[in-house]
């Protein structure tokens, strides 16, 4: 592997592991057995690269033909299950402020990694001519993991009221598309990854408002 | 481009404007911002294409390729957003009547024109020989966006509480398939796109009742 | 056809129309119309194949080519309503006690069929040195079809909520991969079933119970 697959892969680790965690967080506030806080880990860690394997043309996708993915998934999910298990103790109100932190962080870092990984794989299967379909790539992946924890979980998706989410995610593609050719595609993805982290962060923190329409009929 | 090429193109790009509004409206009226409402309108008009590239093999799929549905989409719910921001004066009951009304007739024109270009896609991809392909690949074409719509938005999908949808669909596939080698695709395609919407509004504005079972037990 | 073709075409008719139950079944209790309940019939059987053909690169997928599959689904489907639609004068009581015994035991039929014919798929597709690839496929092709259901249904997933579901379609699939080379695919396959059957309905029996976090915040 050259160093440039090194640093892909070491991404897509630290990526699948924030995903794990955020999704066993959304496991745990639905009162899922450790089983189901598995599996949603699972889902939420590999789904966004499936899907983007899918669509680039990489089939069968890359988490089905290497165990690591899902099983750090399945480790990660655990792990996080026991400390929560043992975490019952602490009062109601300092567990939902953690409980709030670490899901936007850990589903930032996934979103950030996910974004540039996909950026990258379009880039590897040759698209490099293609501007749009690596950003349109990058941001299905990117957002992909976080969707589907959301929908299977009966949540409402962050995507679509968390603050400024996709946004981030096309802003970290975007990035990572024009500063390739410059920069090389190590750095560009650096740079993207923490684009998306720096917008979800002010976004989250100083909760940007947008407009939005209060329907009286409802 | 042919001419037919350019049927498909401009059916294509009326169905993502429609589909586009539908998924517009559906996030307003699940108050999500102005992002979340570009994302589902995006998703809706997207969502059934990109299915049934991947079904047929068109690898990655064309919406990925060409930046036109995407930013049509972005641009319709836009302006779908702009337009309702300045309707809130208008008293609740007129603008449930218009949301409804609006609604249906722009589920319809997606539900139909994606049905035929679904059929289309199916049959320049060499299955001409297999119906069967052609209109399951028509129907999960047109009814792919408006069900990932309803399920990411977490509203009771069309498909399963609306009068005759996927019905209206397999008939407008049918009809497609079946006349295309007598009248040409193109009049075939029209036909088709006619039948879905005759049948949807006839069964909406009747409000044709089929039978459904009251388990007492809920 | 060879005999092990044979088995596994009457194995995909018997899980289909096990799912095809299932999905009628949720149907009918979320008090959907004859056609909703017969699309829900429909993506719950054919959804987990035609999942699995797409990540092991069998485009189109079978079941858009093979008109049985759907046809199946249809029949089953309406034949389900058909027979709740003159059972409503029952009892609630007993009618929930039928309702929940039904769904339990056409789904855990679905799960450990689609289960090894997925495992079959992977074999087929010339994966046989990567297990894992096999074990993962045999589970997301097992546990595809239900969670379409549930999602769409809008019902919490049964994989998030029942004892040991997941795990059921895991044990079967490892069961199948490490047999089939010792006792050919045909009696691997029975014994995949057949220990997906015998876990779901001893966890369902004995209500097996897994540790939960019940958060105070909720």
């Amino acid at each position: 592997m050259s160093v440039q697959d090194n640093v892909v892969f070491i991404l897509e680790v630290i990526g699948t592991v924030a995903f794990a965690v955020s999704g066993a967080l959304v496991g745990i506030q639905k009162s899922m057995d450790i089983f189901g806080v598995c599996v949603l880990g699972v889902i939420t860690a590999v789904g966004g690269g499936a899907v983007r394997d899918i669509v680039v043309g990489i089939i069968p996708p890359n988490v089905f033909r290497n165990p690591v993915y899902a099983t750090v998934a399945v480790l990660v999910s655990c792990l996080v299950f026991g400390v929560m298990y043992f975490r019952q103790s602490l009062s109601s109100e300092r567990l939902g402020k953690l409980y709030d932190g670490a899901m936007m962080l850990m589903d930032a870092v996934g979103l950030g990694i996910f974004t540039v990984v996909g950026v990258n794989a379009g880039l590897q299967q040759g698209y490099g001519d293609n501007a749009f379909l690596l950003i349109f790539t990058g941001t299905v992946t990117g957002v992909g993991g976080g969707l589907l924890r959301d929908v299977m979980a009966g949540v409402p998706p962050y995507i679509f009221v968390r603050h400024i989410y996709a946004c981030a995610s096309i802003a970290g593609a975007v990035a990572c598309t024009a500063l390739y050719s410059v920069t090389g595609m190590t750095a560009a993805m650096f740079a993207g990854v923490m684009l998306v982290l720096v917008i979800r962060c002010l976004a989250s923190h100083y909760r940007w408002n947008l407009p939005r329409i209060s329907l009286e009929n409802e």
